[in-house]
């Protein structure tokens, strides 16, 4: 036993205790009347400033035994307001179902959402991704696995759509299930150059089953049908400006999604496109839909590194890490860190037939300084404009537009 | 400095990291209207399925020094509502005190409840166990020895009856302390075999001054007198259907437990019986009892180990781990881990004279599979029947049968 | 990899697992009617006696890469309701602003809340130190150095003045902003006896912008005027028995505060004295002072140790530790630990103007037997006398007198 040096709980049991604090500073500027209502339900109130954390995280992973492996994660950032995220168990190097995961984790759809927090290019994630699958992750059980030559790798499972997170348990008697998957191809990747240049496509899926009959709050908040899409605008405010409310008599949805990566070098593109189509009981069918595309350039020349066994983004590491230290004799002597900017246009329609959720369109420009491979600091820059957006609108105004104004303070360990 | 490692805090400090996943799925079928009553007010609506996380803990516990022990766990299944569960500080190797605890800590009585949920053979805790020793755990200062040929162990203290891991503190001028002790014989054990056969007796006791003209919650929800027994299914619902409510007018009560077990190889026996003596201000005496008894059998062969230190159960090592792996050249090769079945009669009698509280009777049949020492699958099937529950009764009906399906993943770390 | 040992969640990373359990039992013996309306808002209702938990804390901390740190430590003794702690990223080793933090931190003023609690001398703070910065810990960016002869010390910074260690983040349009700093000199630090004799002076205030115009809460409880002063009576209870209330108008405000500390051996002397000045939109001047003196001494001859990094008390290490065990031969032998008196007189004046907020002076005695440089145990008499305190008044009576009895297990990990 090694004096002064933590254990895990069982000699069986491997432990990696893991974090991520992420603080945060944002300005919304000159917003117009229709954009203040959507936030405030006052046209003459705007967005206010916002400072504090966005994540706060810790938890404990490993692996039980050989096979067997736990992860709990949790996340602190809402003060009294304690959340979970990934927490699952689950049994490894199995035939045909290889990993497969019991608990809180992810649902396999928008790739910006399988991206880490710690590694996602933009401080917020895009309209679609967020709308289409609110905070990502749900009960459910899921089996993840990789090709031989990592050229696949696919995830398929089903999931009850309640998010528990703060609620810890799903009470109903309507399941409100749904399936879903995704495919992925790292059509290229250039070994030589250890991942310089890769290209990836994935479809993704899904079926929900949701609770049409059920449009109001049962027990302890669960139950309630979850036929709702809504979205904040990539950037943290009170309010969801996009949000289509619950859907009377929802009965289920389908959602496509398709993912392209390119990366030569120091160069990302990178876009995806998401449509839901939703079968009501009494009324027509409802189609959502939208997508982003975003280029990211690395000026001290590093590059987005590609994890080929998940099909995501992967952590960047810098040439030169960035440092200052006053020498003694050679006066003040520093590393520069790594430098990277990004440009993002982003799109999301939640507006079709009697539901007029808002349309919302998004330019964001981004850039990155990576102190290290384990801190940086992200600055965004956001012009944004939603229109035919009645069942968010105070005062009658139904569209606008606004300026905001983000920073990121990020590290992991 | 090991680079990558986790220190404890101070260098006079050893540390264990550990906690626990248990993710279950509930459900009710064909219950009865007087059930549909205890559990949601209203004959006709049902006990609603449910699925989510009945444990997430981690938590940090070790040695400070060579005599001073710590420990803090917390428990994140409830999302917004983090709970405390073991926290305290003490004392070891004094004389006669021996072991001495400060803090939150299981009151010593109830064999099931001291047993770890780790090791449960049953999904949840009998009637008498949970109805006698709500939850369990109290603020208090209790000592822990054992003789030295670990014959007899034992344990007594004094706690204050107030649950406070929700809530942090008590908050009264009625202190509202409660004595308990258990006095433990583990009468045969077959050090040969290692201890696959062993007998166990045990009492155990309370004496608990309770606030009998404290009837309603004083400030911040403490101070209310702690007189009220209530349990929930053996099954996890959002009512408690047995329940006495606060005892008007509670002045003190006594209980008596007694506890036996014998183990022979691959079969358990265990048995149970509590009764409780209430005295009341300007009504009579009451009196509330109840008991289990299961027997539990590896149909693989192996034991349930017995803890002589703290006469409780100890962890499962299956002779097999479970495992499936597709290997290149000998197809699908795989262990099976260890099974074992059990069944249990449990009772409880909270209706005494004017309080009607509900007397229960359950029988649950268990299956457990054990992938490894660490993590298992639990599996129960319950039939119960209640009746004489005027106090939770709806549309007045008193009496009602129920069958519970539960299944739950569970592992530690 | 060492099986069995807890891992940083990055190869980059160091990490200490780090915690603290202070559990408190507190009694308020023949309070004056006054005291009782101050507390429950009925001169006949006294204040109740309290038992539970004043802090159960742990959290994680490191470096990452060479110059890069970070912590986050959570606060869990409020049961559901948690709240994080010191949660920040930073570098260190620049130029000029040397260690420069970057999250929620103690604002830089009043010595004995710079103090840790796991080293404070009497179980609660003074009353000046927590009127003038409750709670201490707000989001901001701030620089910590200290000159090569560690002779001076000093930190400085920008903060935000809202407390959201319960909330997580402000969110408003008046930024509410503070800059504020401290300076210290260790005059005198006896090398030969390791820090047995040394004397502190420091200097320390701020300017803080406050939002007059904003005298009722926000949204998410963010953005009230910031201008408010008030403390327990340095004891555990439900409400703060002096309180200016939010102050009307309140533009701005300054603090001046002077520290001195003494320590020859066994004995220290302690001394802290603040004023405020505090300017209004359309009324006068508010002045508020107050300060407090300490003497304490070790019966077994240690020290109060002082860190001349941070200009604040170090931890205590008993010459011999407190043990006690029963040999088979020798009989109990055992150990004293360290044993310490003190006595502190402190004054706050919350008075002034239409401000009645409360004079408040209190003699406490303390007595602390440390078991171990990680545990140990505090005692705390304290005799208070408030008058002048109209705005918390009830019943017309704003004056009366009161008597504590405190006691609290500390350890820390």
């Amino acid at each position: 036993s090694l004096k002064g040096y933590a254990r895990s709980g069982n000699s069986g049991a491997t432990m990696k205790v893991s974090g991520r604090i992420h603080a945060d500073l944002w300005g919304y500027p000159d917003p117009s009347p229709g954009v203040n209502g959507f936030e405030t339900g006052d046209n003459n109130d705007p967005p206010a400033a916002r400072l504090g954390f966005r994540r706060i995280r810790f938890g404990v992973a490993g692996d039980l035994w050989k096979n067997t492996l736990y992860k709990v994660e949790m996340e602190f950032a809402g003060g009294n307001d304690v959340e979970f995220r990934d927490v699952y168990l689950g049994l490894t190097e199995l035939p045909i179902l290889r990993t497969l995961l019991i608990g809180n984790q992810k649902r396999p759809y928008g790739l910006d959402h399988l991206n880490s927090s710690r590694y996602n290019v933009f401080i917020e994630r895009p309209f679609v991704v967020e709308a289409f699958n609110q905070d990502a992750r749900r009960f459910g059980i899921c089996s993840y696995g990789v090709s031989e030559d990592e050229a696949y790798n696919w995830r398929y499972g089903v999931f009850n759509q309640r998010l528990i997170q703060d609620e810890g348990n799903y009470i109903s008697n309507h399941w409100q299930c749904q399936i879903a998957g995704r495919l992925a191809n790292t059509i290229w990747y250039d070994e030589c150059s250890d991942g310089r240049g890769y290209a990836h496509v994935a479809v993704s899926g899904t079926w929900a089953d949701t609770a049409g009959d059920q449009n109001t709050e049962n027990y302890a908040d669960s139950g309630i049908n979850e036929a709702r899409f809504r979205t904040r605008p990539e950037a943290r405010t009170v309010s969801r400006w996009l949000d289509t409310g619950v859907i009377d008599g929802a009965d289920d949805y389908s959602l496509l999604g398709l993912e392209n990566v390119i990366n030569v070098g120091a160069v990302q593109f990178c876009g995806e496109y998401e449509q839901v189509w939703l079968q009501r009981d009494a009324a027509s069918e409802l189609q959502f839909h939208g997508g982003y595309f975003y280029v990211s350039y690395f000026l001290t020349g590093e590059h987005m590194p590609w994890d080929r066994e998940t099909g995501c983004l992967g952590r960047v590491v810098p040439f030169e890490n960035f440092f200052l230290v006053d020498t003694c004799c050679d006066g003040v002597r520093g590393g520069w860190g790594a430098w990277q900017i990004a440009a993002r246009y982003s799109r999301l329609d939640l507006a079709d037939n009697d539901i007029q959720g808002g349309i919302g369109d998004s330019f964001t420009f981004g850039m990155n300084w990576y102190w290290n491979p384990y801190a940086n600091v992200q600055f965004n820059y956001i012009y944004g404009n939603i229109y035919d957006n009645s069942l968010n609108a105070a005062g009658g105004i139904d569209d606008g537009d606004y300026h905001v104004l983000g920073l990121r303070f990020r590290c992991d360990f």
